[in-house]
């Protein structure tokens, strides 16, 4: 694929949605019911193409961990099939009306949901993700151009024929879900520059694909996904329950974003909450690394320079040991990737100066900080997690791959 | 000044929206009267300074639009501090929860309004919008870096000195405003990749300065200003009256963004309107550029290559004859930057048509196009117009300042 094939790609992109913004709800929930009709019907072909990808990428040598992301299997496909149903369920947000007002001069002025226009999906190989974005971005009138790591190759092409078979049977444009079937890294950094064509871009991936994006992009980027997160146990706190909280914080799901990275601990509780967090999270394989005053009270190994800005992924818990409330948001404020943030406390009054001095895309008072996700948040669905500040924050629905415009109505009135 | 002390500038900003960020409206209120005060006070020493910039700037051989664009002078400094008032009586949007909801396991979920950081701001040599874009960052609980024109560095000196003094006054850092003082255009590009500290950059000035930073920014950019503004005559128009939408779209203010560049008319009403327009506004000296059938039909200099594609601001005006609504929207979908169309009609079908099909940050049915302004939307004040997808569109009031983050109460809520 050139340059200028993908421009194309981009330009049919476009086209496309201009047929996608003002279909209804009924037309968009029954496009969705013919993918899970298609996949369905496809299902020995894709899981064929997708066996291929798994010979190539165990001959790859592609780890455990990154084969079973690859894997489809029936009841994957199942599972794929009910999250469409799921989207379908869920409200359309397009053409709602934010806010509407009556100005002097007689206009009527509306805020109206809109589509987005062309959403472009730079992810990993997830075949997975390649149906759950197409069914999103069709769901709120949306085209999307979509690159998938490369070792999903034939399974993309197997799961993206579904919904171009899809649309055809609805009368709608191919073009309207665009595959960039080329594993050219050169044609990422151009995907960056189609800002002609493409209104935003969503990495789903590492750090260092959200770095690539925020610097090569011509497009508005969602940066997020990457959470150093930190719970701070105040000297209020109720410690049994705060053991708890600490325990589904890390050792739930310690791979994801929403897992807890650094603890924070009162001074004059850590005393009583190290040793009794030793004792239950050691024998759950958790390691921890601590600051000094961690290391009087426990066995730690010393945190070193550069820990406290690491996003673990793993068992691995750093603990610091503060003063007070004021440095732990100070400590925060200097490490924290603005994805999820607790504190532990029976203060009503320390609980809302936390949570009025942090910032971060979620900010929780005793909970755990494993909530921030789409669906624990009620959203039916995720796109993504943000944790920039513009456009969307958080885990992000429906409703952040739609925009609005100004609609004033009025009877031939002009400006005095 | 160095990247090192731009670096600098850009760490205390963000250090100094720490302290606005919990900042009560009344505090931010009194804030602000003190910069009424402030310029009140300093007059003398602002219009000395402001007359020095005009004296190198006349030296320097600036045209009389941009001397003019310079000048302040007492009753202009006393418009400013009308604007300040102004500002003073809108809400505040900080603190309000768009949402809430109560969760299945108990907790209470709300997406809070919140400060969005540090705002970087590029603009030209107008010293009011010094003063305007602190007023409104301050008022949203907001720090600013601003790098104004070089031909207003003493002016803007003096201004941020009466803002330095409010904010002393006030027990607030002086860094919640910084000033980039140094005409070095390579501090603009270190300023655009300032992510580490800069939560949004604004350009105010022409296409180039927007390009530029969609090119060059690492952080995100609110494009705009641009407006290659359209307004269709429909067959069923009431020509009498689309004859005076016309003339206050083109004629009331050429040189502004939301004025008219091109007009569309429908071919079977084009034989009666194009010659009363042209005698309308022929003698207002309005040059007219048509297609084809324009010139079949009035005197029209031929429309050439890119004519569509330029903002004129100024009175020429790119007329061309359409057969019907689609080929209007077909018009707009290729040429339009997005800013602001119009449709005049008496047919509610065609209307709405329209309507759902232009996605422009604007859309008008029957009314002039020059309404796409933060005070006639009444927003109170206007930061910037945003013709991009993403976090606010058109003109963008106080609450385009701001984002949101997650609160979510729990009583040791875990993720089960």
């Amino acid at each position: 694929m050139s340059n200028n094939e993908l421009s194309n790609l981009g330009q049919a992109a476009r086209q496309a949605s201009f047929a996608l913004m003002s279909l209804r709800r009924p037309q968009k929930d029954a496009l969705l019911t013919s993918i899970i009709d298609g996949i369905g019907a496809a299902q020995e072909e894709i899981l064929a193409a997708n066996g291929q990808d798994l010979a190539d990428a165990r001959d790859a040598g592609l780890d455990d961990a990154m084969l079973d992301r690859l894997l489809l299997t029936p009841q994957r496909l199942e599972a794929i099939c009910s999250d469409i149903q799921t989207v379908i369920g869920l409200a359309d947000p397009v053409g709602e009306d934010i806010d509407s007002k009556l100005l002097d001069n007689g206009m009527r002025l509306s805020r109206r949901r809109i589509p987005l226009g062309v959403v472009g999906v730079i992810y990993e190989a997830r075949p997975n993700v390649t149906i759950d974005i197409a069914v999103l971005a069709l769901k709120t009138g949306n085209a999307a151009i979509l690159r998938g790591g490369k070792e999903t190759r034939r399974s993309n092409l197997a799961l993206v024929a579904v919904i171009h078979r899809a649309l055809a049977e609805h009368n709608l444009p191919q073009a309207a879900i665009g595959l960039i079937d080329n594993p050219d890294r050169a044609l990422v950094a151009q995907l960056l520059k189609l800002d002609r064509y493409v209104d935003m871009i969503i990495p789903r991936g590492g750090a260092g694909l959200h770095q690539l994006c925020k610097e090569q992009a011509t497009i508005p980027v969602i940066t997020g996904g990457i959470g150093i997160c930190h719970l701070y146990v105040d000297v209020s706190a109720d410690l049994d329950k705060a053991l708890a909280v600490i325990e589904n914080a890390k050792v739930q799901r310690p791979t994801v974003c929403n897992a807890l990275d650094t603890l924070l601990v009162h001074a004059d509780v850590a005393g009583t909450l190290l040793p009794a967090l030793q004792a239950r999270l050691a024998p759950q394989g958790v390691k921890l690394l601590g600051c000094a005053r961690t290391a009087a009270l426990i066995e730690a190994a010393p945190a070193e320079e550069g820990d406290y800005d690491r996003e673990w992924l793993s068992l691995t818990l750093g603990i610091k040991v503060v003063d007070d409330v004021e440095q732990a948001i100070d400590h925060i404020r200097a490490h924290s990737s603005d994805h999820s943030e607790s504190i532990l406390t029976a203060d009503m009054a320390v609980a809302h100066y936390f949570a009025a001095c942090i910032n971060s895309a979620a900010v929780y008072i005793n909970a755990s900080t494993r909530f921030t996700d789409g669906s624990q948040f009620g959203l039916g669905a995720e796109v993504a997690v943000s944790t920039q500040k513009l456009h969307a924050r958080g885990p992000m629905g429906l409703e952040a791959l739609t925009t609005y415009k100004w609609l004033g109505v009025g009877d031939y009135t002009v400006r005095q």
